[in-house]
């Protein structure tokens, strides 16, 4: 009788999660990694956000309401309102990162056997959050060619039937670093109104639009405020992914009634994180501002390097801070596995020294192969996500290395 | 289309979320509530705990490992060792508290349609949790005139079919505040083992063993290691229930490959609730042993003072911090509401004021009616959860306006 569900059988590993144990061997092997595979930011959170918890005057760390704590919502709700969006505090569930806000909003929304449009590539995680649900994810292709706009709405429509529940858009978009114009934003609204289905927002990564265009969130989007769910973190924002902190943003009151009883079951999201999301979000103007212009400058150093590879090709990404790249090779996961167990390169440029003090005896990078990012079979497979996190003088040696890596590669 | 999933219609809110808007009218209204219903403990997290995050380094609050932060599982290895369990920090899944543990476990054991066996009256999130993994919890009833003691096995038995997967324990008990002996403990491996199910052994209270007589975990079964998985959370040892850190401890390795799929997909548990646990599990020997004794004299205090009380029965609970008491009426909810709103006491006793400032006019006491934590139709509803985790002298009072509510009620 002992066995294990279907989900836990069937959910695949993340597309980093196989590559992990070569990283570590590579690095126990003096060999320095830069990491283009995660989007963990190297820049510092707000001291500010930090110095709120280094000044707790709390003596027992207590549970805190299971909504989230009302004064994290109440600013919450003004930092909305300064983007446009007109939500109030009770509009706003605190969530344990924008993770549990994805898995909540799917249980709440489908039954097993149920469908959920996701254009692709798309963030991984989706993928197991939906199988955790129980649920079936529809892709909608998005072409590097295209630089992965929006396909037809038609395209989207034809795969609406009545088991479709909800249309899921990250925007701007991880992987692909797409930002929906308002045109794309308008099919949008009017293909959730006609069919009348939840239009989910994951849109954590609002705050990077380099596009200079106008964003449009889905919460601008006039007739549709039932529908809409929006799916937000502080992660990104102020570079403290390990907070835990998102939310789950909604005028639909009874999804939200539903969304809490599930709330109420994990009691309560950290504490610790939420008292640092607090102070994160007033008093960081400037701090935003630097993070954006940081983040605009590697966007345009690493985009500009890539393409300069032979046989590489990167669409610019107007916004996030990932790029899909297509590579000089067939098999893009067989190159990334390469990278870390076959290859270290070396030239007159001294590598330092790792956190044990131990010299490095070369570089490599690690990559996350696109074809994990796509539901369809076959799709990406020249294809790797890179994420532009890296400080800009590490960003340049790991465009060095990746071009010496495809030569020698291809040259095997 | 646009509809809920049948899990999210269909789970019950918590039996305490009913009572909150009247408790929240109450407290309003300037009287001061004695919260019985909430095992929130009074006492400080360990100085030292929380000193860990007012001394933090870090600039980058970044994500942690999806498995936890090593040196965390390393302390926690050490920590169940000292306790008679064997396990190598490899055999610990940090998790965002004992809640997510549960979860987690639920869904890599139980398919939509399969059944967990729990006794009754349980811990309500179990219910839950179960209805999102879209299985069927099977109640074995406790009563309260055994003691909450656990029926004869083949009672047990009796329920295990095609569809059962597991058998969920939790040990010390809540809500009954029972511990099972070593003997009930040998007959449940017996039947895990005869059965081949695995046994899942919510332990978060195991610090609170008041019985005197030994304390069995699961995790001291001989023969039956890959059929257990023990829950284990912060929050209770070391009143840090807002961090929400738990774990996930398991010998069996597929199970950990299974649940490690989940942890991954939402990334990593808190970071700054790591830093606390670690910082609270060595060198907190004396406040552990202080928090031991405070516990044990609230229980004695406070079940002989409801014992003392006209028509009500509470057994001697031999651990945790709770217990099911039945009380001298027909319908607990009814008369837990009604303290809310219909009562208020006032004697020569000054109430003192509330957070604001201003003077409460009398006091009320907020207990979770027990109805809630049966699956069985009709169990219960003379009964109610009672959490001694308040300082002896709020205990007093309420157990003086408890037996002044009763005697009021009853005479209408």
């Amino acid at each position: 009788m002992k066995s294990f569900s279907t989900r836990g059988e069937t959910i695949p590993s993340s597309p980093i999660r196989k590559l992990a144990p070569m990283a570590a061997k590579a690095a126990a092997e003096g060999i320095k990694i830069y990491h283009l595979n995660i989007g963990q930011p190297d820049l510092p959170t707000p001291k500010k956000a930090i110095d709120a918890v280094r000044n707790i005057a709390r003596e027992t760390l207590e549970y805190s309401p299971s909504q989230g704590i009302a004064s994290l919502r109440e600013k919450m709700s003004g930092f909305y309102r300064r983007h446009g969006i007109d939500v109030n505090p009770d509009e706003i569930i605190v969530t344990t990162g924008g993770s549990e806000a994805v898995l909540f909003t799917f249980m709440a929304v489908l039954n097993p056997g149920d469908e959920v449009i996701i254009t692709e590539p798309a963030y991984a995680n989706y993928i197991s959050f939906s199988m955790l649900a129980g649920a079936v994810v529809k892709p909608v292709t998005t072409r590097i060619e295209d630089g992965f706009a929006l396909p037809p709405v038609e395209e989207i429509e034809k795969l609406i039937g009545p088991k479709t529940k909800a249309l899921l858009i990250c925007n701007p978009n991880n992987p692909t670093g797409y930002i929906y114009s308002p045109e794309e934003m308008e099919k949008i609204r009017q293909l959730t109104m006609r069919n009348d289905i939840f239009l989910i927002a994951d849109e954590v990564y609002s705050d990077f639009n380099f596009s200079g265009r106008e964003y449009v969130s889905a919460m601008h989007l006039k007739g549709i405020e039932q529908n809409v769910v929006m799916v937000d973190s502080m992660s990104k924002r102020y570079s403290e992914c390990g907070i835990r902190i998102g939310a789950i943003v909604t005028k639909n009151e009874r999804l939200r009634q539903i969304l809490m009883k599930f709330c109420q079951a994990r009691l309560s999201p950290p504490l610790l994180g939420q008292i640092v999301a607090e102070a994160s979000i007033e008093g960081t103007e400037d701090y935003a501002r630097e993070v954006f212009e940081e983040y605009r400058e590697r966007r345009d150093f690493f985009i500009r390097g890539l393409n300069a590879i032979p046989g590489v090709y990167s669409p610019q990404p107007q916004g996030a801070f990932y790029t899909i790249a297509s590579l000089p090779v067939e098999d893009a996961e067989d190159f990334c596995k390469w990278c870390l167990t076959d290859f270290c390169y070396r030239d007159e440029v001294d590598p330092g020294v790792d956190a044990q003090g131990r010299p490095y005896r070369g570089e490599t990078i690690m990559m996350a192969p696109a074809a994990g990012f796509y539901s369809t079979p076959g799709m990406g497979r020249n294809q790797a996500r890179l994420a532009y996190v890296l400080k800009t003088e590490d960003l340049a040696r790991a465009l060095k290395v990746l071009a010496k890596a495809l030569e020698e590669y291809n040259a095997r």
